[in-house]
């Protein structure tokens, strides 16, 4: 089959890999129907070390084999597969933090067995732990809904996790950083949580209408302490109750903390890269930080609801569609900020 | 009057000062019938720099005197102060963050006006704008009641800062870094928000006591890596679900952080001295941090209806009593770890 291995710094190729098989009677065999390109791996893609891998971790498809051992999937289903491999069994699943499974494993990475996954970004994925991993649709949908649907996997559970965490609720005002797919995805969950004002902040201004689209009020352009400025000026003063860092970068948790209200809190879901805390500070003002990578798989059911109802229609955060074989021009797009985020058709 | 300033290391005196008078419509005069020595008392007391300075800020006594625009306290009214002054009606302290008043002030330092306020540890207290900064009981209290309504001007709604930050709720399991009296606080709150076990990380076989008495179900002897790998095991090998850190120093937030469950959370409540934040570690586990500075005023009417019904009694955190003029010794004990919390009788 072909998929995408990672080899170098911007250097990304779709290959010949051996067709996947069903390893132990839990796994089961998807076919991908339609994956893409995450902003997290965009890191790898500018800086990368190491020996070339697998890469993707966003899919749906449909299923084609299961092991013996499948209870809950049969082959013919529509499938949704969150960024992460988790049993749905093991404590910390049970405690809604899939992503900190620990029968779990990473897409192009291995399994808890040490057996190697494919990455999402192919034709073919071996997926562990099937019954825990997967979510199925209740029937195929429609080709329209997949964009959307592809978002349950990584981005829009990423951007409800970053509101949930901020302790967006009914009537709160919000703030948030990034207007990457996460930080759009932050606005739809926010707007869905009940909030009353979301400012989003952005210099761009297909993004910014992105935004305004889904839910936000308010854009600011400034950044840094000066676009916190501006957050804190439109909330009496003081700033935002919930602020959602979409980003991970140093300069955007301190805009992220500038723009919190005392007694606020910042939800963080962008991996951490030069982030450097100011406890003293944050303690002060009473601001807390929750948040991490995110168990999708946790939230996956209520979001597959709202997308099934169209309710909510994140899959516009697709602002490119590639076949497979142009995964090197998804990750370039966005990597240049041509495209906000890319679909890739196997 | 008398009151204690502190003029070195180790150098607390108490000494005349200028009796206090009404300097503004808003003040109150409060005669102080019991003060305390606090925990964060020590840091100053070991290592002081500057000009000599009033200090203390937990105490509770009679109103004497009111000015003309004070509404809602008058003279002969038992009164609980605090440990901040604030107005009551600034944006912070309408968001709960009394701590952040706009127009508050501190004990020992300045009000909003820049005038100097008395400390807490002497015989009389203007409190700047009384009607927001005190808290007056329906009725006089029994005197065996005054230690635990004393314990609402800092310890007591401290802990339970500690506990809301953490994410305490019914069923939690919970964690307690720090057995003196702002831990020995989280675990009463704990218990009263129905976390169903309880565990205080102590050596001090009084503290251990004193915790159970509290409602601790289990006590842990080791510290650092060791102890947080003790309450992981107890916990199905992860850890539990709220960590309240109650200490401050960069060993005790490991010792929190490694406590806690993926998807837990710590409160802490103690002002950070030489911690760092392992932001990477945190958002790996979603482990989440939350507290401050505590808005004790926020929670005072709700505690001091459990207090006045019997249902806490954290008074039983003081072990110790002493007369105001013998305040030094209240310092040394403490100091020395030979007493929990001092009482002070001006």
């Amino acid at each position: 089959m072909r998929a995408t291995v990672i080899h170098g710094t911007r250097d990304v190729r779709v290959e010949d890999v051996p067709d996947p098989t069903i390893h132990h009677p839990g796994d089961a065999l998807v076919r991908v129907t339609a994956a893409c390109v995450c902003g997290s791996d965009l890191w790898p893609y500018r800086d990368f070390r190491g020996a070339p891998r697998r890469i993707g971790h966003e899919f749906v498809g449909i299923v084609e084999e299961v092991g013996t051992e499948v209870a809950t999937l049969r082959p013919g289903q529509f499938v949704i597969a969150p960024f992460v491999v988790s049993d749905g069994t093991c404590v910390n699943c049970r405690n809604g933090v899939h992503t900190s499974c620990l029968g779990g494993g990473a897409w192009g990475g291995k399994d808890a067995r040490g057996v190697p996954v494919d990455g999402g970004q192919g034709e073919w994925v071996r997926v562990p732990v099937a019954d825990g991993t997967l979510v199925a649709t209740p029937e195929l949908p429609a080709p329209s809904q997949v964009p959307d649907l592809l978002t349950l996997s990584d981005v829009m559970g990423t951007g409800h996790h970053a509101a949930l965490a901020a302790g967006v609720t009914k009537g709160s005002t919000v703030a948030v950083v990034g207007d990457g797919a996460v930080g759009l995805c932050g606005v739809i969950a926010a707007r869905r949580l009940g909030a009353e004002r979301i400012v989003v902040f952005s210099r761009n201004p297909a993004r910014q209408a992105a935004a305004r689209s889904f839910g936000a009020t308010d854009v600011v352009e400034q950044r840094g302490d000066e676009g916190a400025a501006a957050v804190r000026e439109m909330f009496e003063g003081v700033g935002a109750d919930a602020v959602l860092e979409c980003v991970g970068t140093g300069e955007a948790m301190r805009q992220a903390f500038g723009s919190a209200r005392p007694g606020g809190k910042v939800g963080y879901v962008g991996l951490p890269h030069g982030v450097e805390l100011d406890v003293v500070r944050m303690f002060r003002r009473n601001v807390g930080l929750a948040g991490g990578v995110a168990p999708v798989r946790a939230y996956l059911p209520e979001l597959l609801d709202d997308v099934l109802a169209g309710s909510i229609d994140p899959g516009r955060v697709f602002d490119l569609e590639l076949p497979l074989e142009q995964t090197p021009e998804a990750y370039a797009a966005m990597d240049e900020r041509r495209a906000i985020k890319t679909l890739l058709r196997p």
